[in-house]
């Protein structure tokens, strides 16, 4: 029995919305190496130390906090969307952190707690765990740059005095993560906790556009090699040709569009936009990337456009491990009896990097009207403190 | 008769490509009140001294050379697109301060030039012109922003200490632009010099899509307000519906699109694009109008989006007046017979606002393979002395 202290985990939680606070409701803007997040992981290196583990930074900026001898991790990421919410992956690192404490103070064996870098994806998808775990390359990381143009290389030349090498994942024996939905379905059924059966998977790559530049008042319409009506005509034909394809699960977005050169009076020359999907199959993901590029030729084709292709990231599906898992199930069915479900987690997760390495597993507690990713996102506290509860069940139960 | 000195004038449209070289090409970045607008400003203003006239900045940043007494106006913009040629307006203004000087030296009368500033709609459309005129007024004028926020009121006060008033318009019997094409027709017909016989109208404003933004991996599609999808949405519509209204001169754009928060991982809570129309009759530019408006109601109402509109800034179609004309013709015959046309302008230019003060007339040159508004615009150096000539021409004419 790990019995967890509600006020000290939101005491901190509350905390650490310090770092890079929007002045937006409870909002927080702390993308991975801007000075806040680098502020917050050295204010949680300190908290690592002060509950007697030995705080420790990855080249690429992930910190642990690390046990001596084996031990389970526990975490998530404390970077943010460049307009995110207090919770999202910060909820996590701050139950770890509580539940090492409370561990400690119960005289159980040694918990270990981690906060990913970049998660949140200024650079990649999940870059920190992706790296940590073999699923991308740390040369290819450094290639990728942010929207500015800064490459991940600059970037984690930040944490280089601070960082030791990468850390071997044989000393954990699983991974459990906790987050919040991201979606409405818990809130909407008034339950307080999801137990994550599997995690979708991801495609996300920059389709470029190339037409021609002119004058927007004197180039007839059928003369035009219009970047952005070849993003339309893209999107139009997509949406349509996903129907066959996909479940009510699966979505699509379009969610970053550069035109240039921006301008009222000129046709744009050029247009460069993400395309990401996801879904818990690969096989339909696989389906959807022909779809997509495609039907990328083909409109490039009609529309006498240039057409390439960024580098395209993507994460498998995943399911969780079954033994965690039902570790997770025993506790909700104690601690919030009738008010928790099985389900499928639609949002990308350093859990799903941390299941090639290890046994992992999540749970999920519900985000009011379903909003994340905006300075908008909360969660009950009562919620908040029943999912630590939870996840301090299963990891007693687990160490048992 | 003026003869005029065709190495002088390119010496000099070159030399005003070194104030904003973009170093590509002959390309240049000259926006209005930025330093390198002001710089050759200032250049124009000593070059108009030297050639005998009163340069004289008016509260807008408009730059006059005053003859003594009644005279012609000539001249256009220097101001450039954030990535222009180095002809576009500049081309006009040079060449007026070129017959200024022949003028002087053939003994005729005085003929005054002007360099009208923002004609390329850092802030509203033909904006120093405009205001001159009449058909934007100042207050409104000053509450214009740029993309960066910067109003047009803050703007202007970089010229606030050169400045004296408002130039009187009756003081000019008339007024002659010269310009490049923009367009691809004297190209490709191989013909050197167009009248215009009337300048298109134009509306252009942006429109604002409020959705909801959200995580682009838990939101079901069923379940989006996504901003971007309602441009899309809106842009097949209004392609659809404008079917029925337009003719093959008419052109629409859609040049400048913003999303928020414009990230890969986020389903777009705003968008704020520009609608931009362009036809001769007035009448069916309303009728553009009233499509936009009613397919942006529909598709924010079907969609569950807010709608709103900034400031809709707009020229009326104005044809160009007969006895200016008739001297352009007459000089175009004489100088190029066989190489020139009379045409329509599908660019707005600063005679659309002129013509509300006075007579006005333009001439325009070939833009090679029709190319404007980017690094890459040029035309034939004989093409432009063959225009400089037509021009003085048309004055000799109209002074004689």
């Amino acid at each position: 029995m790990i019995r967890v202290n509600p006020e000290r985990f939101l005491k901190d939680l509350h905390h650490l919305r310090s770092f890079g606070a929007a002045g937006v409701g409870k909002g927080v803007v702390r993308p991975a190496f801007s000075p806040s997040d680098i502020e917050a992981r050295q204010w949680l290196a300190a908290q690592i130390e002060a509950a007697g583990l030995r705080p420790h930074f990855d080249p690429v900026g992930n910190l642990f906090g690390l046990a001596e001898g084996p031990s389970l991790l526990v975490g998530s990421h404390s970077d943010s969307q460049p307009e995110g919410g207090w919770l999202d992956g910060a909820l996590g690192v701050i139950a770890g952190l509580e539940i090492v404490r409370a561990g400690r103070e119960a005289g159980g064996p040694p918990v270990s707690v981690v906060s990913f870098q970049d998660e949140e994806g200024r650079f990649g998808v999940t870059t920190g765990s992706a790296i940590w775990a073999g699923n991308l390359a740390l040369d290819a990381a450094d290639r990728l740059t942010d929207r500015g143009g800064i490459s991940f290389a600059e970037a984690r030349r930040v944490v280089a005095s601070m960082a030791g090498d990468f850390v071997d994942p044989s000393r954990f024996a699983g991974f459990l993560e906790m987050h919040i939905e991201q979606g409405p379905w818990l809130f909407e059924a008034g339950e307080a906790v999801g137990v994550v059966t599997d995690i979708v998977g991801i495609r996300d790559m920059r389709i470029t556009f190339e037409g021609e530049q002119n004058h927007a008042g004197t180039t007839p319409m059928h003369r035009r090699r219009d970047a952005f009506q070849g993003l339309a005509r893209f999107n139009l034909l997509i949406n349509e040709r996903f129907r066959n394809v996909v479940t009510p699960s699966t979505v699509w977005t379009i969610g970053h569009v550069a035109l240039h050169p921006d301008a009222h009076s000129i046709v744009p020359g050029r247009v460069v936009f993400s395309m990401q999907w996801r879904d818990g199959m690969a096989d339909r993901l696989h389906r959807m990337e022909t779809i997509i590029r495609d039907t990328a030729e083909e409109v490039a084709r009609e529309a006498g456009l240039d057409l390439s292709y960024g580098e395209m990231l993507g994460l498998e599906p995943v399911p969780m491990d079954a033994h965690l898992r039902a570790a997770l199930c025993a506790s909700a069915a104690a601690v919030a009896p009738g008010r928790w479900r099985e389900m499928q987690s639609g949002a990308l997760h350093d859990a799903t990097n941390a299941s090639r390495l290890m046994p992992a597993a999540m749970l999920i507690v519900p985000s009011i009207n379903g909003i994340s990713h905006a300075f908008a996102e909360d969660t009950d506290e009562r919620d908040l403190v029943t999912g630590l509860e939870v996840l301090a069940g299963a990891v007693a139960r687990l160490e048992g």
